[in-house]
């Protein structure tokens, strides 16, 4: 296939890092913290390591990464209203990734909050004709509440199989037809809904480590939903070990990812 | 592996439909209703079609298929309760079905709403033993918001490649070890949150009739998010044609499924 294929330029990709990192006081020891609102916002110390991480990452799979750090919420919509207006007549596919702190069905920016939804409506088929029936992958690493995960003990591993059966899915044929215009989305959530998600202050986030080690992995040949099973997997088994809070010792995470995809998603090497 | 494989019974399931279905005064014309909630909860006409359906489906793949109709908002909670401290020990899956009108995160019984995590809550690891480790699916096709979908006009097909690598994906060697509380569900809804869910007076809802043509066709073989992707398609194809509400004619649903399952999920037939 490869030559005769049209080559179409990946969209550009937003990636938002909405508090500075600073130097740790802690000379660097890796603790776990959680990206909930305390009363003031702190400070996210090991997001450039997650930042960094996601670039290459996204880089390496074809990607065209810009990102913007710190900004406030009124330039974040600003950035992602332009970008939704863009031509991405080129690109097969459009990634957007907050790394920050939230709350149930927000974000925060440097100043203010932001409602997830406000930034996904920009791109929806009726507001962003150039994306139309290609991926639109939101990646949010943020908390989703304020509870807390708890431990519970694996019995024996199950026999669910690992065959992998193949099946081709089926593609209508089709000449003019329409689609939904909220189709197309996937939302990648570092946590399930309601609960805190946690950030290691020298190598990043949970999510985004094992969200780039599949991706480095697995991303040019795995299907998306596929490697991020793979993550949810890799999260489930990670665990507080060290922590400011003595009652968090223990907790655990579980990472969520909404689709509304309508067909598989994969990011294969392109030709050049 | 067939003989030698420990045969775990499926785990009941709870199929509610909450309200009744009434001979439709249409003379049988099949026309498109929305799952909302208007003043007062109109019968679901088509939800019987939607509830053999499903039975039969999930009869087919192994399933042992319980239903209840039209039950007051306590005896759903009731009987969800009594379902989560059964005895899981022999099943390896655990399906929940709602049948109803709803709105955001709640759907209804048949005199009062309840909230969706109040069920689901109930089958997390810590409240719920015999299950942890397995896939915990919720199915629930109802309206979650009242904004109806509008049609995009899809450009020419993505050349997303539809080619199947085969990718084992790794399982960690593990004795004993922890999962979080919140593994292991996956929600499957009817449609994406904020919108309309749409249901033909004879035929059934679109979700659970493409669900149901779905799992018949691939239940046994295709992994249970690809199928739901296979689902998600086939239902962002349809629109409204023959609608008592003129405004209401071509809009569109796309469903939604959110996972934290930790493997990949198949409905392999079971050995006897």
């Amino acid at each position: 296939m490869s030559g005769s294929e049209r080559r179409r330029r990946p969209a550009g990709n937003i990636q938002l890092d909405s508090r500075p990192t600073l130097t740790t006081t802690d000379g660097n020891r890796n603790i776990t913290e959680v990206d909930a609102l305390d009363r003031r916002l702190p400070d996210r110390r090991g997001t450039l390591a997650d930042r960094n991480n996601l670039k290459r990452s996204l880089t390496d799979l074809g990607f065209e990464v810009r990102h913007f750090d710190d900004l406030k919420a009124e330039d974040v919509l600003q950035k992602i209203y332009e970008a939704s207006k863009d031509d991405h007549s080129n690109a097969d596919c459009f990634v957007c990734v907050f790394l920050s702190h939230g709350e149930d069905d927000h974000i925060y920016a440097y100043d203010a909050q932001i409602k997830i939804q406000a930034i996904t409506d920009m791109f929806r088929g009726d507001k962003c004709q150039s994306l139309v029936g290609k991926p639109k992958i939101f990646i949010i690493q943020a908390c989703r509440g304020d509870k807390h995960d708890d431990p519970v003990i694996a019995q024996d591993s199950i026999d669910s199989s690992n065959e992998s059966i193949v099946n081709e899915t089926e593609v209508d044929a089709a000449g003019v037809y329409t689609l939904p215009a909220g189709a197309d989305f996937i939302m990648c959530y570092s946590v399930a809904q309601g609960y805190f998600s946690h950030r290691e202050t020298v190598n990043g986030s949970w999510y985004i480590q094992d969200l780039c080690e599949a991706l480095g992995k697995h991303g040019s040949s795995l299907e998306f939903t596929e490697l991020l099973t793979v993550v949810n997997r890799k999260v489930s088994y990670r665990k507080v070990d060290m922590c400011r809070d003595i009652n968090a010792i223990g907790k655990k995470q579980i990472p969520c990812f909404a689709s509304m995809l309508t067909k598989k998603l994969y990011f294969h090497p392109k030709s050049k």
